[in-house]
């Protein structure tokens, strides 16, 4: 089946209908010069044609496709689903777009992306990290046109961008407190090695709380993995065949941690008699795994609804965006049965 | 902060390098013609001012974006995270960019993210159908410009489009014949209320089997919601309050089922001994729940790389799929100690 049938034109439809071009151009722009019966004709005869509105025309003319580009590092998330969800939430009430798509946590691919979205001129682009993005230079032709970037969750260290996250240090520092609160003292950190900053804040909180506690921070009680389910049990052998038996862990997400649990309890320790586990985001399967997660509680659905909004706000000139350069999100320890 | 920064146009440079407007044009297209040093002088100029690439007129030219569009009811499951990991897999190997949309189970948003992948000129679109699509309308625009369109999982009963599926007949049929097969005669089906026919078959399979077996189908043990964890303890409620009891039950997805099985457990029933659970998809959930489901393996994997590979070996020339109306996947019964 041949590929190359000829494109329709306007020089087509106008020639069949037997009025100019500039009829047709106006006729396709919904122009009130032309008459109703003659646009109906215009646009019958592009629908049956399959027509292609000239997107790039169209944007130079009006600057605006409508649309909102979301970049993240993977889909197989409950957590991104649910951020997901709070901007296609926000964005389809305002009559925008997502088009969206996944780096994979590679930097290069992500690098790709971003220059899918600027040729596909969106209106905006909200942007997840990946774990191995160490340069923000593919985001900087958004920059120089003027056209808005919020990074959120996964947000960049230091940049002119907007962030919206949560305060990482201080829920890895609660979580940690937590366990520490019930008595633990030997808590291993499972987290994932990443360039990303989110990872090492949880980290740095995770060292407060037990600098707090007198609790000397021990890097053999840190380990790291990719943070998922088959990491979670990769983690429990490592908590296993510990000299020193570990008697809490903390990790950096549900996931993980309920691979963790479950790998815990195959290998004959009772959590949280032998061991606590706290996780992180709230995801359902902390609801799922038994016991159930102490974990993070993340508003992800609210991130991304306020994400979409500040976006579309600036789009609107409603508010501008670029004054922000950080919005921070609150978070809270919701305790359930794996901290006893 | 102004939005209507004028756009850099190759007129602009051409005129900045003292070259003609033909020169930048071919530099940009990395035509032979132009000198190395020419064509240097132009990438730097049209970087610095954030050229973007005048996507449409190429695509006049090329006929091709090298994008495949992905629509897919939601991003919120393990089963569709796979399938377009397997996706972007082959598409990214064989030099496609993905953009993916989701329609919310809404056929209205289904309908307006056809139309933006239509006007972003997607050379392919691979799709998912939402719970309430009625008509293939939307898409037929795509098969006018002979645009190739490949319908997988949720696909339509029947259509001129190529759909990649499982049976979903026969995997319902063996799910409930396995639950026969132990003895077990009340078998309530959880389900969605949709147009969808993959619901609707594994609903066929499990009458089906009671047919085999000479059990009467009985309506009021067919429980309809969302197929949501919550729909699954919603269930549980229903089954726990049957004036006469249940002794197994067939969830058309793991994750309603997990919820059922939580819900059963609360309700002071055992699974299995004094009910069966059978889910389906194989998610990650069905071997976190305790106890681990038995389900139907659903290689969503394999069915992305399958659609995307299809896709791109139609848009080279290298196989027309046109020919092909449907290609079934084969499932396969896991057995755990939900069914004992």
């Amino acid at each position: 089946m041949s590929r190359t049938k000829k494109e329709v034109t306007i020089y087509d439809i106008a020639a069949q209908l037997d009025v100019s071009v500039a009829t047709v151009s106006r006729a396709l722009r919904d122009d009130p010069v032309v008459s109703v019966k003659t646009k109906k004709k215009v646009f019958d005869l592009a629908e049956k044609y399959g027509y292609q509105t000239n997107q790039f025309a169209r944007n130079l003319r009006k600057q605006q496709t409508n649309t909102i580009g979301v970049i993240i590092p993977r889909l197989n998330s409950y957590f991104m689903a649910a951020v997901i969800a709070g901007i296609e939430q926000v964005a389809n009430q305002a009559g925008y777009n997502l088009i969206i798509s996944q780096s994979s946590e590679s930097a290069e691919r992500e690098s790709i992306n971003v220059r899918t979205m600027f040729n596909n001129r969106v209106d905006g682009l909200l942007v997840s990290l990946s774990y191995h993005t160490n340069n923000l230079d593919p985001f900087e032709k958004f920059a120089k046109k003027n056209i808005p970037v919020i990074f959120f969750d996964r947000t960049p260290e230091s940049s002119t961008f907007t962030n919206i996250r949560i305060n990482n240090v201080q829920a890895g520092y609660e979580a940690t407190k937590h366990l520490l609160s019930k008595g633990r003292r030997r808590i291993v950190h499972v987290t994932v090695s990443s360039t990303e900053s989110v990872y090492r804040e949880r980290f740095r909180g995770y060292a407060q709380a037990l600098a707090e506690y007198g609790v000397p921070l021990d890097m053999n009680l840190v380990y790291l993995g990719d943070l998922s389910l088959e990491a979670g049990a990769d983690a429990a052998k490592f908590i296993h065949s510990l000299p020193q038996k570990a008697d809490g862990v903390f990790v950096a997400n549900d996931n993980c941690a309920a691979g963790c649990v479950i790998g815990l309890k195959a290998h004959g320790l009772r959590v949280p008699e032998d061991i606590a586990v706290v996780g992180f985001n709230d995801d359902p399967v902390s609801r799922i795994v038994e016991p159930n997660l102490t974990t993070v509680h993340y508003p992800g659905h609210e991130m991304g609804e306020l994400a979409a909004r500040s976006l579309i706000n600036h789009l609107n000139g409603a508010a501008d965006i670029m004054l922000t350069q950080t919005i921070l999100l609150r978070s809270d320890l919701v305790v359930r049965e794996s901290t006893g």
